[in-house]
């Protein structure tokens, strides 16, 4: 590969804007166009919006996760496994752990970080449902608490699970708990009704801003699986014995999770750019205010739901659909186009799993309840997966019956 | 069942000695001979022998215990689930938590307890292999550090287990965890060398009084495996850090497990009698000395190998042998005979398991060594199996390979 002469596009992130925008620059650009490099932590890929199963520990993290040289094609593209440290804005330079890199086109799709609303102690002593790592270590500690009960004084807070925040992820990971905890409760000899699952929102109502009867309908369906919900009840209070509400209640729980929102990457503001809770609100075409050679992508990118003027909620869904827009618009720049494709989100729907075969949604103004709403749901999941790598990637990883 | 007139005799222990001899007596007395109860803390009789598996994660728990109303029927043998608190000796009365019983004749098979020779925070900090509750900690303790570590800051001492003790117990827990330790690291993205397994004994040699050839062997496989050993080293002190050495030496490690000694249950001592590190020396026909009415079997009860002029380890095999004794001297006492057999323990064989196929043992004269050894060791389970409950036992929960 030639690499001189050739505008370098880096890529910072292998989430779902970064791989997408990889993808599609694979797919858009010939090889004497551009240089393409893709940053990453981790030499895989993993869909966010399944953490939740992992973390209940209802699906193994191996399903979860897409080596990104199955993805992606390594003599196209340059990956580099390290961590981004800054971005030095003024210099097109990027200084991760292990070296720097330079561009002429930069891509932030460096996804998000917990927004912990200043809470007192929630940083250090709540889990969140953030990646590999960390889902992998909140369904080991859940199987720990449970293993040790028998042991260990038989005391009740090892069996609480505090899940803050009712918001998608939130709830769905209600959802996966109510399938796990039969099963862990089985395999060690713990009574059912010793275990609590209680889900905490301050918001008035669990799923704020969704549709009632579909809330009401995920609501019922959960608490006859044994969760207890407490709305309009923010947490005052995080500690390592459980939470301390607004109210005044304690309630001790040896886990407790952080499902209450996500703010922009830190490194955003560190490096200078403007931000509204570390997210940059973007131009039309996806470029960063001032900075016509860089794009915002996913967690990271801001826009703004003119109808409803309101931000659009940071989703896998969206983060897709910019991929593909950023794709096009850098092969238009480097060919010296200066007209730039509008960014349109294209809400295709809403599914809320609430575990195995339960699922609420909306696509248009359909409701969907139940199964179909679940089937839905993994329409959606193989989807993606077909637009990363085609028909042997839904086969791979995809959630299919084979019957 | 008629419940007159007919001598009550209770068996306190659910572990190889107490259900044997409940089996022994169901087989040996017709149902107006006596009222026989069995006291078992759990509704499970375990094997002792396999719990380092069950510990080190590559066997589960269940294929290690039993169901107790699988192995003797509840309409000839009482059996009360319940924990012993206290033996009224003088008054032939036990309390449990929740009644007391009174008995005409008693076994006690309580089994062992940790002996940690006063080396300071072994009991507060080290994990033992003692039950199905305690090794189902182990496992999973283990298995948290594994997915804490690229989590918590990449500390050296969550992928570090040092096991105190090399005798049967410490040398195959450690044969299994170094086959365990590779499918850990594949779970949680951990390079192997990484992770250090130490096995620290007091004693100059690992597996003291064995054959000195088998030893080499043994010792030889493991560090191929990646196995550490420091003999000739007592362990000094041991916190929620490690371990410190008497030679002044600190071992950082999340994972401490003792397997360095077992002494007789402490609530014989409670109860008065005379006992040599909690074990009863029993007189020729295995009752307590003094209590013609009492006998004790298994871990509780001490032993003289004349040739050698030293107690025999306390073993299943031993165990299963009382049990025999025992069942036939209750008849007979019950019978209004007075002379009783004497107990000779018939020693079959001694093997050690070292992971998967892997194994050391002596039957008669003969040495074993790898697959043949590992072979026998089945064999012996599988006996074991046969004498509690047939064949339907023995394919139920035998280590069988079906071919």
């Amino acid at each position: 590969m030639n690499t001189l002469n050739k505008p370098n596009i880096l890529i910072l992130g292998g989430g779902y804007g970064g791989i997408m925008s990889a993808v599609r620059l694979q797919k858009e650009l010939g090889s004497d166009e551009a240089n393409v490099t893709l940053v990453n932590k981790h030499n895989y890929h993993y869909q966010t919006t399944w953490l939740h199963e992992n973390a209940a520990g209802t699906l193994h993290h191996d399903k979860t996760r897409i080596m990104i040289d199955d993805i992606i094609d390594m003599n196209k593209i340059n990956f580099v496994q390290d961590t981004v440290v800054e971005i030095k804005k003024d210099e097109k330079r990027v200084i991760l752990e292990n070296q720097e890199l330079t561009y002429d086109y930069l891509v932030i799709a460096l996804g998000a970080d917990p927004e912990t609303f200043g809470i007192q102690g929630l940083k250090e002593h709540a889990f969140s449902i953030r990646s590999i790592n960390s889902v992998r270590q909140i369904r080991e500690h859940i199987d720990y608490c449970f293993a040790r009960y028998n042991n260990d004084g038989k005391r009740d807070e090892l069996l609480t699970i505090i899940v803050g925040g009712a918001g998608f992820t939130g709830i769905e990971f209600v959802g996966e708990l109510a399938d796990r905890v039969p099963e862990l409760c089985r395999e060690y000899d713990i009574p059912r009704e010793k275990v609590r699952i209680v889900n905490i929102e301050a918001a008035p109502t669990v799923l704020p801003g969704f549709d009632e009867e579909l809330v009401e309908y995920a609501i019922n369906n959960l608490e006859r699986r044994g969760i207890e919900f407490l709305v309009n009840t923010p947490i005052k209070e995080c500690s390592e014995e459980g939470v301390l509400l607004a109210t005044g209640e304690e309630i001790k729980a040896s886990t407790v999770v952080w499902t209450g929102g996500v703010r922009g990457n830190h490194l955003i503001e560190n490096a200078g750019f403007e931000t509204m809770r570390g997210r940059v609100k973007v131009e039309k075409d996806l470029r960063m205010p001032g900075f016509d050679y860089i794009f915002v992508a996913g967690d990271c990118a801001l826009i703004i739901d003119e109808e409803a003027n309101r931000p659009y909620p940071p989703t896998a869904q969206i983060a897709i659909q910019q991929a593909y827009t950023i794709g096009r618009n850098l092969k238009a720049l480097i060919n010296g186009k200066n007209e730039l494709e509008t960014f349109k989100p294209e809400i295709k729907g809403t599914v809320a799993s609430l575990g195995k075969g339960e699922a609420i949604g909306k696509v248009g103004n359909k409701k969907l309840f139940g199964a179909t709403a679940s089937a839905m749901k993994k329409v959606i999941d193989n989807r993606y997966l077909y637009l990363l790598g085609g028909i042997p990637m839904v086969v791979k990883k995809g959630k299919l019956k084979l019957f």
